[in-house]
């Protein structure tokens, strides 16, 4: 009973991509095999909803994401993976933590600040104009996430490590108040590799600039023909420095292979050729979990149940930390 | 099912006093037996907790409410009387319905707007010095207990004008975004007296000068007898306009008994006297509910049976609605 327990969110507004696959969702996985570690992963569809008000978008960011996790072989006997929707506790425990939080915490969040600030470059008098009280209080729910599990270790980036001072501070609060009852979480900032998208800018979504995970291997293809290289022709020697399609290859190759690429730059390798290894490589990765993953897409019902399983584990743990929190805030049946 | 729909939540804090049984009780006693109405009563622990950080306090103030409305005559058969955090529907709604608030809403919210003046007042730096996300944000939580059972009528304080109005914006919102979900509620500002305290302010639990609704008989004599007057002596003609011990008598008396009582005023009654006279006015209506209140605070599995009876009946709606509300915004099991 002494695994440390680490705790995910995946927010379900997108399609999993090359970046979201080396930065957290490979990492992810090998801890769930890792027998030292309790993990936690959920589908965070009450975060999503926060930015996203289509409906379809969300239903199907909700199918990718599961599907792709599971395909990529998320070990689900040693982690609980379960949708954030699916534990009713959450919500109530946010409401509750929701009393604890100061409204000054709220103001300093990033998040909030950096929404306020567009608003002053653009000019606009009202600062919280089109600001939402999800947008504001997200970090409350973060924190309700976090705390009814006892999360102890939250991998992150850094601009989410905020969010977790912000959940040892509730936490704080709350155990001052009414005792000790939840652990106090520390953010792991990973060290994962940032990868670079088509532009040689991060690959993220809100850029325009990824490679989907899972695609037909004549799409995968394709889109690793478009990342931008410079105009050197074949014989020319190429620099590794500043290579976006380097860096790519360096998150998928052992050291032989970082180095036979190197290697063949130096002796000047014709870009289609370099890309077409690069497909290569990724697709000896990812190529049998694809297969997987376009099976999950076509068998929910599956997909479905093992989610419901999740929920069953995780509600577990879920209910029985908000009872203890109800009697200790005196919410609680009048008989007893 | 043309009935009309009420709805009035009563924050556990406090015990029942003679201001809320004729201000809110009362009323709401006589509409729960109006074939008419539909009327949804729920103890707001949810709320209570915002400004209330004493478990024993939310325990006692609990039991003594429902204690209060069952002795009193609660038709729990023609209405729907519950515990807020027995339907963990509301938080969860109450997330949703954060997402789709704005925050300058909120900033606009009277209860927050006098919390920053006091601030202002004290000469304090931070304007949202000691102010809580649950003060900022109750009024989103206000709108999923009225939303999530279609409540239109919602009898209210004219202080309370303003929750209702914001609830029917969220509604709007969320109606125009993802089709007609919600019912636009309508505050309705009740024409109940405001009763007098002790001191001859609003009777208030802030004002410490509240008479307690179910006391012993002979400390509600005494409480009554605490009621200011002036120093006349019996057999000096007395005045009824601002006499606070009148406004209370006329609070309980027939058209008959309130001439008798100008009448005695005239002929110069004893405040001694009057106090009596006001007692039995008092005990003729409550006695024979404070046998039934003091029963049901002995018996406590009997209350609880009810809530959770209660309970039931309000799952039946909320149910129902938060799963027409999951669907509208994508939140659905993958294999749908």
């Amino acid at each position: 009973m002494t695994k440390t327990r680490y705790l995910t969110g995946i927010t379900t507004t997108g399609t999993p991509h090359l970046g979201n696959y080396v930065g957290a969702i490979r990492p992810a996985i090998e801890a769930s095999r890792n027998e030292n570690f309790e993990s936690f992963y959920f589908l965070a569809d009450y975060h999503a909803i926060i930015k996203c008000f289509e409906p379809e978008q969300i239903r199907r960011s909700t199918r990718e994401i599961a599907a792709t996790w599971l395909a990529l072989g998320l070990d689900t006997s040693n982690s609980v993976f379960y949708r954030q929707s699916d534990v009713p506790e959450i919500p109530e425990l946010s409401w509750i933590l929701t009393c604890m939080a100061s409204k000054g915490l709220m103001n300093r969040a990033h998040a909030y600040k950096a929404a306020v600030q567009e608003n002053t470059d653009a000019g606009t008098e009202d600062q919280d104009k089109g600001i939402t009280m999800g947008l504001f209080s997200y970090p409350i729910l973060m924190t309700a996430d976090i705390l009814m599990f006892n999360g102890q270790k939250i991998p992150v980036g850094k601009d989410q490590i905020q969010h977790v001072e912000m959940a040892r501070d509730i936490a704080q609060r709350f155990n001052h108040h009414f005792g000790e009852t939840f652990a106090l979480p520390e953010a792991v900032v990973g060290d994962a590799a940032v990868l670079k998208g088509l532009d040689g800018r991060k690959m993220s979504k809100s850029y325009g600039n990824t490679i989907p995970l899972f695609d037909t291997p004549k799409k995968l293809q394709k889109s690793i023909n478009k990342i931008k290289t410079n105009l050197l022709e074949p014989g020319d020697p190429k620099d590794v420095a500043d290579s976006t399609l380097f860096e790519v290859w360096q998150a998928f190759a052992n050291e032989e292979q970082v180095q036979y690429m190197r290697d063949q730059y130096a002796e000047g390798i014709a870009w289609g050729q370099a890309k077409k290894e690069l497909f290569a490589l990724i697709d000896a990765e990812i190529g049998e979990a694809r297969e997987r993953y376009f099976y999950f897409m076509d068998n929910m019902d599956e997909v479905e149940e093992i989610l419901q399983a999740g929920a069953v584990k995780a509600r577990a743990h879920s209910q029985d930390m908000l009872a203890r929190v109800r009697d200790a805030i005196g919410i609680q049946p009048v008989n007893r």
